[in-house]
């Protein structure tokens, strides 16, 4: 469905397949943590990434080859992917210039930012006038239908959080990947900006109606083989005032036989909403349960992801044992690896 | 606000107040299924409707004055309001002149159809010609923000449902104007095209990004006075397969002390899915307060209201007994009213 993109100067993406090999842009970005889209791409989609680009005043790298646009384009590059966030969600004037000379030398521009790349008018004209696309990754899909609550074929796994911003997408894509490698039939399907770089494909469903949320997610993890498993990442918390509906929605829509609940050890409030304590992992598997049974009586949790990013391996292994234990269920940091995350991939794969 | 609206030829409704009084337009009805949000307007809002207007092959009448759109401006309406729906949610193209000329005698439309006003070329170029408003109240509000979970100052009581479409708009309607008789300090609050056009004004939720769902719901019903009652309509159904995301965000943001469970005696499958059984009364009860605790720890269950259209007085009145006695709660049909109601009514206002 590339081709579709090409047709269409500005468009939302629903499973429109984006455009690549990508140059990553990381504008005049000088705070690695505004990189973090930038530096997921190149840890988790490697094959999609030809280089990087940014403008002099720049200080963060992705260590990936510098390439100009037309560089890049002369390359195969077929999209300029903004990789970089900043607080206001807003493309700079300064950045105008290289997105229009990504334009002229024949690149897309793709985007997941709260400012929408159409409504810039220097690059929808020259979009336009070079016939070339503007995907704003949160812009909700038009023709989306409501769910029907319908069983589908084929093998779902979804993670959950007990909270936000905590390991939801890498679970997915570690467990997708490790299945992979041991054989399986297994896709990871994204569910938010980054993931739909790295994978190419997916719905952000938080920048659906609400109404067609629910029907967004089954779409994006389609009837499939009787063997074969998606491996779809979570949004938000049930548990979280602003976004449980959005995470409740993913959940129904993705009528999952198993999910795997993520949580960061020694997070106490939750992000956004500090009057708000982080539930305990008991209760996010019983209230998972209880309203995933709605479309699949079956659901169960298969195991639980640690985020222990910032600890020493030997608290790392202590509390992904005691969890473990405590929960009576494999636990893992799969950015760690190692025989417990081993332990998972057998829970998920059966 | 309505000032606002005429300044603005196509917009998004937020909590703006529709221009009144209406102009009630019928089409080409012959249906009176289809011209439902006519009769909840004249029966709902009569002093915001000042006559009727429909094409010569329409059979279905409101029984209101029968005014063109010059003689209804001429008496002093704002807005034609579009009061029926058909299948598609379209505009058919013999509505056009009507509409035009209602646009030519100084109304603004005002329509919760699926198709935008603003996306008919026609209509917009008249709107834009004529200084008038074209009022989509399915286009989602802009600029909204995420919830924030805090408590807000004021009472608040919602209506939810064993299903989609049995009278939780209604009840609360009836509620609010039962208490407001009554010199209790009640708003009625409306979430959904109909409820709007009968409070004029509101946000419809389900139209709302999933995102920004709950962040909505708390803009609905804003902090009041301690005393004030805000009377929220609900949406959807914690069971449906579908739309179970919209009622969780409403359920979230407006932070009810008090819920009244709305069900229809006798209805088996859910609307829509009928591969769904419609729950018991007593889950939708314990979902209700088990999801909502997690932005008001002290709501509980009010009351339960059942509408009973096309029972005998005899039947309505036996299980209206018969569900309040099995739940040990007040119930009522509050279109049939009485003494039931008025219990009902009491617990409410305690």
């Amino acid at each position: 469905m590339a081709l579709d993109l090409l047709d269409r100067p500005a468009m939302a993406v629903a499973t429109h397949t984006l455009p690549a090999p990508y140059l990553l842009f990381l504008g005049d970005t000088i705070e690695p943590g505004f990189a973090k889209t930038a530096f997921g791409l190149r840890d988790w989609a490697p094959e999609r990434c030809l280089g990087e680009w940014s403008l002099p005043s720049a200080t963060v790298s992705t260590g990936l080859p510098r390439l100009s646009p037309a560089q890049a384009a002369a390359q195969g590059a077929r999209a300029l992917v903004i990789g970089v966030a900043n607080p206001g969600g807003i493309i700079p004037a300064s950045w105008m210039p290289e997105l229009l000379a990504a334009i002229e030398a024949g690149l897309d521009i793709v985007a997941g930012m709260h400012v929408r790349l159409a409504s810039l008018a220097p690059l929808a004209e020259a979009a336009a006038r070079h016939g070339r696309a503007l995907i704003d990754l949160r812009t909700p899909p038009a023709d989306l239908a409501v769910a029907t609550g319908l069983k589908r074929t084929g093998r779902r796994l979804l993670t959950v959080g007990t909270d936000c911003a905590l390991g939801k997408k890498y679970t997915a894509l570690a467990i997708a990947r490790g299945l992979a490698a041991r054989g399986l039939d297994a896709t990871f399907r994204a569910s938010g900006q980054t993931g739909i770089m790295i994978a190419g494909q997916g719905i952000a469903i938080d920048a659906v109606i609400a109404d067609f949320a629910a029907g967004a997610a089954e779409l994006l993890s389609p009837a499939a083989a009787p063997d074969h498993l998606d491996v779809i990442e979570g949004q938000g918390s049930l548990f979280h005032p602003a976004y449980a509906a959005v995470s409740l929605a993913l959940l129904h829509g993705s009528q999952p036989d198993g999910f795997i609940v993520c949580h960061q050890p020694g997070r106490a409030a939750v992000l956004g909403s500090p009057a708000f304590r982080v539930p305990p992992i008991a209760a996010v598997i019983a209230q998972t349960v209880m309203l995933g049974r709605l479309t699949n009586p079956a659901i169960r949790c298969v195991g639980i992801s640690l985020n222990t990013a910032g600890m020493t391996a030997e608290d790392a292994d202590r509390v992904i044992a005691e969890t473990g234990a405590e929960h009576g269920l494999p636990a893992a940091d799969p950015i760690r690896g190692g025989a417990a995350f081993d332990a998972l991939l057998d829970a998920c794969q059966a």
